[in-house]
């Protein structure tokens, strides 16, 4: 069945209007080519299904159900199962495995092709040019979940969710609440998503006209640890924030375990909202209030866009971002000071501390 | 390569002491063969990695790397993330799924040969009767991990933890605090591990002297939910606990929400133990005291037990159980009423509420 399906190259130039040649260097990797051009080709080489001669295609129907890879970054957090569970729920089998594992010369990539992968989807991390340049060689398509640092070129196909809107909606919840100190705690600061949720987060403030204050602004890992060292920090400012958004549900565990230790009870002296809603941020005491994102949806996009790219379709679109939703459960709550609009009052009560 | 290595059947047959038709009757499935020579002549054929004519072999060992299935009851838990870290880090390639996701008529193993895969490793589930004929059928060696609810046959390979233990310790510690009136909740009562558990408790409260209590013995699905409704029903009771082992991390969180939600704080009011130490129970506030489970490192041992025996090697162990460790944090102190040795004082407290 599959055998008769290998076109030529012949039909692949034809159709990208270029010469056999020309076909040839991009199947080559040779570097006298135009990027334009070897985009085309490219995309028509996936979009004819083109095998080189000697690969094996039974791996990649084996069963009847296309095997794909999953590629975190690290296998550290309730976040995958998350993802998982919405990569595996489609009609793909999956290869799930960790960058950190991987050791050895040979890049993670390399291997995809003879392996039988018709896909691989990458989570909250970038492809090196080498990988992208392996997939590419390899025809095999890819889509990145939350990209990490850089923006992707605008034909590489990613999902994401709405990080920006989702750090105005926490900052908004705060506002709301009567805060007025309000710290942020972001992620690596070189990641994109944690730069989006900051700048939603200034939005906010800045649109109901409060003051951004820098040394409110803090800057974690997006793991416990973070959350929590940022936190001890903010509470020894002179004038500390009444909440923290914490840029992650797990930041938001180290703001909450940050207030234990030094005696401050959430909500009622501080609130805190964190980012995710993982399923254990129903679970903690109190439960959460958090900006959803819908990850198992967003594990699922990717692979839906990942099939349409693997049986030659163009997905609708190369650059989704989902919603987010915020989420109000119990770790917010209005501001401990009776009168923060009374900037009077308010320095009055902190000083007789 | 792999096209000389595949064994005659008169190799098997001489191997196992049978006639070549004997051996074809096990590998058709026929009844007409006593279940020792069955499982005789299965071993020896996955021994000299006998393979059908027409199967495809490069899935087996595409990329040199083999290809197994991983299989979760279902991806709702953090708990999976752990035993995936483990399986993952071996330098084997998992494809991943949740029996939650399977639908239609087929059985999940049904098509596990075809596609290739050298093995398969099932968590907290069990085999239906015909997975089992299917994969022996396809020399298809698996390793259960925890396996739910029954004792499974010596030749099955299992991966578990010292849960009897693991329950003990839990409850030693309580003890060892000075709480008597101890309650414990376990998970679905036909789970083998949540039975082990209890009956450690049972164990450690029966040699400390303290009389088991029916009443404390509540029941509980392992999760949240389970353990918010198991502590609602025993803050009720005339005589409540003073202390709980929850049977599972995430009961755990359920306890301590019930706690909040009723006023008692942990663990001035309430001592709080849980069974699996998830990465996230370092987090919550406060930390959970808690029995670890090795769970990654069950996944690496499962990973290795199947290597082995794909390799048509025995195992050292075919029913291995990794030990659990009591991890003290801060969710555990002792009771709230200062002698519970002396009953008539306790009475007395409590009847003053």
């Amino acid at each position: 069945m599959t055998k008769d399906r290998r076109p030529t190259l012949e039909t692949v130039a034809a159709a990208a209007g270029v010469s056999l040649a020309t076909v040839s260097k991009v199947l080559n990797d040779r570097a006298d080519v135009s990027a334009a051009t070897r985009a085309r080709v490219q995309r028509l080489l996936v979009q004819h299904k083109y095998v080189p001669p000697g690969r094996p295609m039974v791996g990649r129907f084996a069963g009847g159900r296309r095997l794909i890879d999953l590629v975190f970054t690290a296998l550290d957090s309730p976040y995958s199962v998350e993802i998982l569970r919405g990569v595996t729920s489609g009609p793909m089998d999956v290869v799930v495995s960790s960058m950190s594992d991987r050791s050895g010369s040979r890049p993670w990539s390399s291997g995809l092709a003879s392996a039988g992968r018709s896909g691989a989807i990458i989570v909250a991390s970038e492809l090196t040019p080498l990988d992208q340049r392996l997939l590419d060689h390899a025809h095999i398509p890819y889509v990145l979940i939350d990209p990490a640092a850089k923006l992707p070129e605008p034909d590489v196909a990613t999902v994401g969710a709405t990080n920006w809107a989702g750090g105005l909606s926490a900052a908004r919840h705060l506002l709301g609440l009567g805060h007025r100190r309000i710290a942020v705690i972001g992620g690596p600061v070189a990641m994109l998503c944690s730069r989006a949720r900051i700048d939603g987060y200034r939005a906010a403030l800045e649109s109901a006209g409060v003051k951004v204050d820098p040394a409110l602004i803090a800057t974690g890992n997006f793991h416990h640890i973070g959350g929590y060292q940022a936190a001890r920090g903010l509470f020894e400012l002179p004038d500390p924030p009444t909440a923290i958004f914490a840029g992650s549900d797990e930041q938001a565990f180290g703001v909450a375990e940050a207030a234990r230790v030094t005696g401050r009870r959430i909500p009622e002296d501080l609130s805190v909202v964190g980012f995710d809603d993982l399923p254990i941020s129903r679970w903690v005491s109190p439960p959460l209030t958090t900006v959803r994102q819908p990850l198992a949806e967003m594990g699922r996009t990717a692979a839906e866009m990942l099939l349409t790219m693997i049986d030659g379709r163009e997905p609708h679109g190369r650059q989704v971002e989902l919603a987010t939703e915020l989420i109000v459960r119990s770790s917010t709550a209005p501001p401990p000071l009776p009168a923060m609009e009374s900037p009077g009052h308010a320095t009055l009560a902190r000083g007789l501390h």
